[in-house]
């Protein structure tokens, strides 16, 4: 059997309810959806969880808590947990937040970072939820994510078990870092994630709404998913690309492109061969 | 006497020609001017050094070499180097190029960065003209500059003497690095340069022309420029803004608006007392 099995994260198909893409699923043949609170508690979390057990779908991860500077952080992220707990997703997606509205000390909000997540990994953990730090790229740095590295990941994680605090590894926000090799071995057993998506140019205003679909842009994925499975992990691959040209395309299309390049990624990764026997 | 001095780059005032530029600096009490080979071109170059050193400036640097992915870049980086060895600028400013078009190699792409460098060197040595290597923000890696950390800036330039090849540090591609004061403190004696200018949100479609004057963002300038002094660097602080905005107000406002800025600068960023004591 592969190792790795294809998750769609629902913001890929952001103009659709938790059902629509409970039904673009499963009629795509993805088995696993990465979920979003905001749409989650559009539809309501009973609701939700009914809609993905009935349709046999499993959750590979719940976006997102963290922004740790931002007021009602601790209470917000304690909710963030028993979603993640009542929705059966095992891991919990943390974003940890820019520098605080008209500040410039980055090692403080670092700092609040450390100790926000200090704060709610027993929380967390004795929910049965993993938490996973996911670095952004630099250029979220100052309103998004002061977490702009791996190896800043890493640095935070490994304060934890492992079981209890992973990293979230998306390519679109790692690629161009000349330590990623070096950081992806170090995270043995520490990967709660893989995202996939590409870079492309130009970046659109604002920077959010850029990345493309796997395989339009010129991220080395193979290369990156091989290192991932080195790495120990196993499991889904999410797609999540926020881009509104995707969004308005058609539905079906998107997930066809998706399931035909998940297919030859494996293969190019070096995952193929066991995968393809085991589908024949 | 303040061990920093402040310098313009021409493109802050990209709308201006040469004899504009220097009008303007001479006006505005700037004494150090950074060029670009484009802009100095329009008006010829030896037209070029003779209406600065009329105006009795001194050219901090000039921009820009590099792009070694690129046709054509052996023969336009010696051409590179002539010129700022006639225009008397001490650095040629490298900007490193991102990854051919349509190829995903980041690693090759990066040893060809590194093959043109060790072909440039002894080029520009021999004529006096030191190498500054700029490491660009992680968000241009794919089409400006695989160089993307001032870590491997320094492995690159290390492999020369120091006044051979240096490092530029713009605090803008730099400033969200959480290795960047160790990094800094590495690069003692390596300091070819120092950009100031600063980060806004969001960033405009293409990101490039997004730098807000130097005061206006998020970037913690007194603290980086007391880790570049302690760096052993001194010289000219260059004040490098690509922005639309900026382009059409009057100059003079943001020449005044630099001057004041920068006077407050050097007090916080500790040069204060000896600045000011020089001053009176």
């Amino acid at each position: 059997v592969s190792r790795f099995h294809l998750s769609l994260n629902q913001i890929t198909l952001n103009r659709l309810s938790v059902a629509e893409v409970v039904q673009a699923c499963h009629d795509g043949g993805i088995r696993s959806i990465g979920l979003w609170r905001e749409k989650v508690a559009e539809t309501g979390r009973e609701q939700s969880a009914r809609l993905i057990a009935d349709a046999d779908l499993t959750v590979s991860s719940l976006c997102r808590g963290g922004f740790f500077n931002s007021r009602g952080a601790f209470l917000d992220n304690r909710r963030a947990v028993d979603d993640a707990a009542a929705l059966g997703a095992p891991v919990l997606v943390l974003v940890c937040g820019g520098l605080p509205d008209g500040t410039r000390d980055l090692d403080l909000a670092r700092a609040r970072v450390a100790a926000g997540l200090e704060d709610l990994v027993p929380y967390a953990a004795k929910r049965g939820v993993r938490l996973g730090i996911e670095p952004l790229h630099p250029m979220f740095c100052s309103d998004r994510s002061v977490v702009c590295t791996l190896g800043q990941a890493l640095d935070l994680a490994e304060r934890f078990p492992p079981e209890q605090v992973g990293v979230v590894v998306d390519v679109y926000h790692v690629w161009w870092d000349p330590r990623l090799d070096q950081d992806l071995s170090r995270a043995h057993g520490r990967i709660a994630g893989f995202h996939i998506n590409d870079w492309m140019v130009p970046l659109p205003e604002g920077a959010l709404l850029g990345r493309g679909l796997p395989g339009t842009g010129c991220i080395d994925l193979p290369r990156i998913m091989s290192a991932v499975a080195r790495a120990g992990y196993e499991g889904a691959v999410e797609v999540e690309v926020m881009n509104e040209r995707v969004w308005e395309a058609p539905v079906e299309e998107t997930i066809g492109t998706l399931t035909t390049f998940f297919d030859g990624l494996e293969q190019e990764a070096g995952d193929g061969p066991t995968a393809a026997a085991a589908s024949t």
